[in-house]
């Protein structure tokens, strides 16, 4: 009889639940929806927070041995910053800009939590945090070698709490960019092309290491520019493809129905094919073009297949997601070369995999999500990079006539390590 | 009033739950239970995935200073291909096998999810998918110093694509072994001893590093093969140690439930466990037999003891689990002399660590799981093992006579990083 | 007629949801809260593992090059015994205590899930676990370069087994220091303190190595002790970083309603901020007082920071929570100098950065906590520390008598990797 009774009960339940699809899309209360949209916040956050590390081992990897001490120090530095200026000034620069609009208010973040807005508000505070420390962990790499620290450290003040909340508040938090259309669902371009373009201006003012190009500029680091380990930068790069995780999948801003969790672990495939694609990409055209299956140029191509990748993650087929992985390994590969050629010294090639890759990846979100389109797509890239190239080119130039940006030329020839940290990298003795 | 109906209603609800719990043995509901059991993939996938970059940080580690590029490379490239492979052909191959068959059906995956397979079906090609390229990781290190880069990536393509799905469909695809009452939860045959066997066959073929066995064999990689960077090693080691939370919790294949959970827990223990049986060992044998306690050992214990658990994670106790990895320990400290006395170079002990603590924890699941016979066992791991073995064999030797696996003694000489990367890996200064 | 009667449904569903809040606080089943803390624990816990990978890093970037593959080796036995001792004894000798009590039960864990634990007993002793291992990490460090390595396990099997659970069963197994009122939600002084306190008794005991200070104690590790390799060091506190949001989200112990889920989401943001609140301090007063920006007491003033913030990091403002952390560096810089004046050679910084920045947090909890008084923390800070103290000073004077803990002089000059484990750590040749 319970038998009977519980099949009654389980029959009514499925009659009343499936009826309630038709209306009601999910049958999962709001709170345990808001559980788990709290829960995809902190895990992605974690996850993302972790790249400040594959970021600090692929730059310490890549510079010079002499510089290694410097980058760790500003890689942690640069995200502690992060942390205080998002919260000071930052978050609500970017979300309590008014709709279609171009600015927030000056005001600290509070938690604002409640049943309705679904999801902790802390926990949005926190993804959204770890998304701008990273668009200044793409800046300290390419200026490695001849930046002094603590001006470093004013830009990646002004980056994250002003620079970048300003234009990511255009798409994410509602303003006038996303008004017209555009569209990037992780931010190849809000977060990736803006760093690399916060990089580029800093590369041109500062200007290149001493003696990197006294010859035609070389297509791979040699001595006296040899990476200090490739290991550590391998392993950077394996921190990044594992944090994208958090940064593309977390992106779904959702996890607590049947549609957003699937979602999610299509965000997940096309973003690890995507990164494959552009792996792959840059190890056969460094072999048939080089010669030499250049690990590095593997490295950045996982990045620039991820970053191509992060404007849509989820409408891709996982053939198409491999191709957009693909040809942005490609484009890194040649704009790297052109860099070169225009004396531009990247030290760790962060402007061809984030801000070429990433203009590549955003211009390509209609060829597979046709709600987009691509005049929208390339007003957004343009008013977005030139705005955050021509701000940081300012900032940089101001910078470098009052303060002064760039060590002396025997700190540079002795290290940054020993000029400005005073502690060796590596005191390796047999 | 309200107060009292409130309790009314939770003793109704109380009542129909427990009576429900009699027929459907959960109260969690099914739009829920797709959420949690597609978070655990997505959770495990992710710290799977980070196994990748535990065995390049473990080999760069192992490996001479003058091949840590080349590593580095084709660990990433490996990474790679396994995700194009799985899904080109790779899950179809093992998932679409007919009941009891052989081999699945040639065609790319594709999602299917819905409601009814109880998780996305994207999240489970991602967790099977990370399974796939932990495989061929561990092929990568055994043949390391002398295997030419692209004829490696070839052999990744056709493990990942074909050799492991055939194999892993016979048992998690409901093929032949399955059939016969095999059982290995989490793959300690499936995946460790086939790439052990995959490995095997590479080392036999491809012959042992110049030099390696000039005098009688060593126990421990002395000059002028020393280790290039031990604390990369083991980093290493603690990333697979973390990993592997994901490789055998994730394999319980569902978190929806309280029993589910609760085993994902008990998983958890027992793998923690084990590893720590596997280095406290390797530990003592190391120290007792061989005078210093070595920590190349003790880290190739400690992956023993979790290859070793990873057959049946869920039933030993937390005692037997420690047993189980300290045998597994013991079986590495022994085996990796036995290959040194059939001058066998593998360059990190991934045989002993991977194959035959593999082979040793699958024969041991009936001590704990009575469900289980040795006969099942026995006859499992020698019908994987010798499919692995032989075809891997067949696939190298035909690659030998045809494109040549093996670098050129001058490239030997002068290291794989200069000769088929261009890169050294430690540009360090002081 | 079938989407009206879906509003009703729904309307009524609400209804008696909030009806229901009135009395019940959450709308989530029991099992289903079940799952959520129980996944709470085990994602947490894999943080936390992680933080022994930190500790392994930072302490291996630390020391000299000739000690490196013995700290490794140190800290995955330590991880490992850890593991097998809390099972053995310690967690029943923490959690078996009495209400007001002293000491726990000296018996094996067993599982005792239950639907009315409200999560898997399983997930939480994993939890704790890795929390008890925590504690002995601490003590590697400091007393590296010239320790034993079996003696030193031996101290790390009483330390897990005996006086870590002791203590920490005082406060969060229920006993007397809970009793009068004593308040560290995540462990300042339980886990931090402690296992300072314990590094301190071994460093008074042990002796500095030698030649450390022949002259006047310098502030910073020069030659020949300079640190092995910055960006190692570096990498083990991004992962002590990333490892805290578990230590400190996992201490709220569940996750199963909105309220406990937001509150984790604030623990993540004040554990962040303190971090970055250690590290910019550091990284001031370094360069205020020494000249230069030192990454070594930047790194350390992020573990001061982290620990701080651990005794309560859930009632802090933001703004509360970067001072906490900022004070917490501070006190690092400078208890990093009186060590230096009082000749104790702490190899890695750790006295000060958990022994006194974690005093400091616990006695700041009624700060921003009205619950707590600072009589109560007084005593317990003093309780916890002057036992630990004592009976490890006591362990470490009756070890040094009888088996002896200290590497011999020529062992010391050789460096511990060729005397004690055999192995050189960086094989690095060009």
């Amino acid at each position: 009889m319970k038998k009977y009774l519980g099949y009654f009960l389980a029959g009514t339940a499925l009659y009343f639940g499936f009826a309630g699809i038709g209306f009601a899309e999910t049958t999962v209360s709001a709170e345990v929806q808001y559980i788990f949209n709290t829960l995809l916040f902190l895990m992605s956050g974690f996850l993302v927070m972790w790249m400040a590390a594959g970021f600090a081992m692929l730059e310490s990897g890549l510079v010079t041995s002499k510089s290694v001490s410097a980058i760790c120090a500003k890689n942690i530095g640069l995200y502690s910053i992060a942390g205080v200026m998002f919260w000071l000034v930052g978050y609500n620069l970017a979300y309590g800009i008014p709709e279609g609009g171009y600015i927030g208010s000056f005001t600290p973040w509070s938690d604002a939590s409640s049943i309705d807005t679904g999801y902790s508000d802390g926990s949005d505070w926190f993804f959204q945090m770890v998304f701008c420390a990273t668009t200044v962990s793409i800046v300290s790499g390419t200026l490695a070698e001849r930046i002094k620290i603590w001006p470093f450290f004013l830009f990646a003040a002004i980056l994250t709490g002003f620079i970048y909340p300003i234009e990511m508040g255009w798409q994410w938090g509602g303003g006038w960019i996303s008004a017209i259309g555009f569209s990037d669902f992780a931010g190849s371009t809000l977060v990736h092309a803006a760093g690399g373009a916060a990089a580029l201006a800093g590369a041109i003012v500062l200007g290149p290491r001493a003696g990197r190009f006294g010859t035609k500029g070389e297509v791979r680091p040699l001595e006296p520019f040899a990476a200090s380990s490739i290991p550590l930068a391998t392993l950077g790069v394996f921190i990044l493809w594992m944090g994208w995780f958090g940064f593309n999948g977390g992106s779904q801003l959702a996890a607590g129905t049947l549609e957003d969790v699937t979602s999610v672990a299509t965000i997940y495939i096309n973003t690890n094919l995507a990164a494959g694609g552009g792996v792959l990409t840059a190890a056969a055209l460094s072999r048939l073009i080089g010669g030499k299956t250049d690990v590095v140029l593997m490295l950045n191509g996982a990045i620039a297949g991820l970053v191509a990748i992060t404007a849509e993650p989820l409408t891709p087929s996982p053939l198409a997601a491999i191709l957009i992985g693909a040809i942005g390994g490609a484009i890194m590969y040649f704009t790297t070369k052109l860099l070169f050629s225009f004396r531009i010294d990247d030290v760790v090639g962060a402007i061809p995999a984030h801000f070429f890759a990433g203009i590549w990846g955003t211009l390509a979100v209609p060829i597979t999500n046709s709600d987009v389109t691509f005049g929208a797509q390339f007003t957004g890239v343009v008013a977005i990079c030139a705005f955050v190239f021509v701000v940081s080119y300012i900032v940089w130039s101001v910078m470098k006539a009052t303060i002064g940006i760039r060590i002396s030329k025997e700190a540079e020839k002795s290290g940054t390590d020993r000029a400005e940290i005073g502690v060796i990298a590596y005191g390796i003795r047999d």
